[in-house]
């Protein structure tokens, strides 16, 4: 990966001690990260990804929203976010404005033992998405294991941050390619809809659109949220509801939601074809595109 | 954490370009890992610790095993074992050979996109476990949410896998100290024992000792290995059982294995005194320290 930009937070913590300027530019093929930072050692740490485009990134007090309650389940000390905002929006701004890009937001408990957390934000040029985004994607359903009321039963578990220990997430998009599939969606332990590996789950029947309850472990996707506004504003309903796994059956479309590939139709679904609404989804993703921060 | 040593390997993986030494030394003081290093952004790694004592380390042959077999779970190159035991035995040797220490194995995917992975090795002065050792410790026990034949039904969920995806460990641990305790036992979410957060159960009925079935998705422990080993000579029987959490009701003695604190006996369970078998405990304990590789 040509990561073109790099700054490094110098307090990335409210706690923190009081940094002059919020971040020090650096050269990502150099070394930044120690062997015992916490990050590197225990996926000890959250993050985001933000979608830029001409320049500007986009949705981000919901992202710099995101990271601070991810921080807080995690218990890592509260972000700065004016230094993460003041960071971030440097770092879109050194990216080609031609071209849709992403800035990546990495929040570790540091070097072990120091309780210093550290901070850092990378910025390059995005893949380009446009046959996800229209032609669409083949998407696996894979079983997360895990029951569907498991954030009220076993916190620790963390599910619904955005941790860097995300290698079963990983694991999960290797399975779905050896599926010849694009991407992966979960289901709980008990059949109820959750989370794509990387995205938000976006249905649609008829003039609604639905998503799965951030109750049942997920993250709130920063994209959905946009895409539910942009819905609304053309007269369409929007929920957040529990879902069994048979409400995909019934859906008149099924979307993966996300910061940088933003809205992706599911074309085939464990290989069965499925209804792509190309007129709705060019409408969603051009006002996803759109947006300003 | 002072990390006294650091080797980083020049070729970890069996597929890499041919090194003509194993490792360089390095300052641990001094950034090594990149941001864009999946290890550090994702998690997406494995690694092992050792014990070392009088300056060698133990049970290599078994965490080498492990750690070839963990990668193998995550589809990481498969490690090159000898460039990792040469490196291992390096760092053990520059410990105190007067105290008891430490070595630490990380090996990542590398840089994202790059399909050159990472690997380092870290070694230090260990804690002082004695406490912990004799007195025993206190233990909580958590859902692990997952039920028992996950790695069967959901391999794309790693369990079994020793990754650096342990965000939720250190979360259990958090949990485990917030209601006064030293540390964290779990169970799957249909009822069966399973690991502790960083560390191996074990069991004693009478001349038995038995710990939980690897076939539970959890990590086959190093240091359990050898307590069976140790077991055995003494004229016990040993065996892997798949256990009800009612098991922990019946046994007469209950520890928690590691490869650096070593067998920890259980001193209250959910705040319910244990019993503790001193004697055996010490003969345990003496027998893991007196490894040789």
């Amino acid at each position: 990966m040509s990561t073109a930009v790099l700054a490094v937070l110098n307090s990335p913590a409210l706690d923190g001690t009081a940094a002059p300027t919020a971040f020090r530019l650096a050269d990502p093929a150099d070394p930044q990260v120690t062997v015992h930072d916490l990050g590197a050692t225990r996926g000890d740490g959250v993050f985001e990804t933000l979608g830029v485009v001409g320049g500007r990134a986009q949705a981000v007090d919901g992202h710099l929203a995101r990271l601070a309650r991810s921080a807080a389940m995690l218990e890592l000390p509260e972000p700065d976010l004016d230094a993460w905002r003041e960071t971030l929006i440097a770092v879109a701004e050194r990216l080609p404005a031609d071209r849709e890009g992403f800035v990546k937001l990495v929040y570790t408990r540091g070097p072990e033992g120091s309780g210093i957390p550290t901070g850092w934000a990378t910025g390059a040029v995005a893949p380009d998405h446009t046959e996800a985004r229209t032609r669409g994607i083949g998407v696996v359903v894979l079983d997360r294991g895990l029951p569907h009321d498991v954030t009220a039963t076993a916190p620790w578990l963390l599910q619904g941050a955005k941790t860097l220990s995300y290698a079963l997430n990983m694991a999960a998009l290797r399975e779905a390619r050896r599926r010849d599939a694009d991407d992966a969606l979960f289901v709980s332990g008990d059949g109820f809809l959750l989370e794509g590996a990387t995205s938000t789950l976006l249905l649609k029947r008829g003039d609604r659109l639905v998503t799965p309850s951030t109750s049942l472990g997920i993250l709130p996707g920063t994209t959905q949220a946009d895409a539910f506004r942009s819905a609304r504003a053309e007269g369409m309903t929007t929920s957040y509801e529990v879902l069994p796994r048979t409400a995909l059956d019934d859906a008149d479309g099924l979307w993966l939601l996300s910061s940088v590939r933003l809205a992706a139709p599911i074309r085939t679904l464990d290989g069965t074809d499925r209804p792509v609404d190309e007129a709705f989804t060019a409408r969603l993703n051009a006002a996803l595109l759109a947006r300003r921060d």
